[in-house]
């Protein structure tokens, strides 16, 4: 193609903070854009974050029922959480599996690394697949409302394919990881 | 299940908006947790939001290459947009469709209602599948700076399971439309 991957069409003149809490922030840039006009882009400053496909020892896959709060609802979802500041996502969706759904897996597989907010903010999304899972004691925050579940793994993507599982990333790290069940 | 979809186990106390711009706002809720104590939860209020699998008469799937500011990247992806106040998903996978690729569909479909930002904000996102596309001029916003690009539907499958195509919400769209391609 004639565009550079490389080239940055829209350039920041000027960039603050606008508001920000422990979770993520807003950086309101000044920009140029493309046509010599400038105009105002508000990023939502967040860090990545890892999903988590647990499937355990003999071939279910961990779900969560977990109260979102943004959403007013109880949802389907798999493990997931934002890495913390100077960790890995790997080292995050271990520590995901283990708290959330107090699971330890033998062996990992990164599905696919993409972005989820690309119009207004900069997490990428980490999605693995965790094979070998047993479970064990769950330590959750007491904003973490939840429970942990089992299902067999044609349901699960059946449940995801049918709009019961609410979450997108959590969707599609599931049908990314169904080429790798047996 | 022994809890109801209809429970809310964490409730407001109190609501104020912390922040806002003309695209999305932040709520700030004081909130009571199960366990009786209080806490802040800090809302990203974004309407819903449509993606749309354009399939062309001939078979092709449009993509946009589209240099996304908050990533400091050009990515490859769907036609896409938020729903405007009164508007609906449809009537806004139609006007992206039209607006972003200059493309006008035969037939429309569903795929997937899924929530993008569970954990930090309110935004549904609706999947379309248009088929019978064919298209013509666009109409960018100067903010929008793209080009549409024509593929081979299992090219494009191909380049989502690859990681080449680095919206999620797109690569979740295209993995369910693929069982809807001929």
């Amino acid at each position: 193609m004639s565009m550079s991957s490389e080239s940055h069409p829209i350039t920041a003149i000027d960039s603050r903070r606008a508001w920000e809490c422990p979770w993520y922030a807003v950086r309101q840039d000044r920009i140029l854009l493309p046509n010599g006009s400038e105009g105002v882009y508000n990023v939502v400053e967040l860090p990545d974050a890892a999903w988590v496909v647990p499937v355990t020892t003999s071939g279910e896959i961990v779900l969560l029922r977990h109260y979102r709060y943004p959403l007013q609802r109880w949802i389907w979802e798999l493990p997931a959480g934002s890495v913390e500041p100077g960790g890995s996502a790997e080292e995050t969706a271990r520590r995901e599996l283990r708290e959330e759904a107090g699971g330890k897996a033998a062996a990992w597989h990164l599905l696919l690394k993409s972005a989820t907010m690309k119009g207004v903010g900069t997490e990428w999304a980490h999605l693995f697949l965790a094979t070998g899972v047993t479970l064990g004691a769950t330590a959750h925050e007491p904003a973490e409302v939840l429970t942990v579940h089992r299902f067999p793994a044609a349901e699960v993507l059946r449940m995801a394919r049918a709009g019961e599982i609410e979450d997108a990333i959590s969707v599609l790290a599931l049908l990314l990881a169904e080429a790798h069940l047996g």
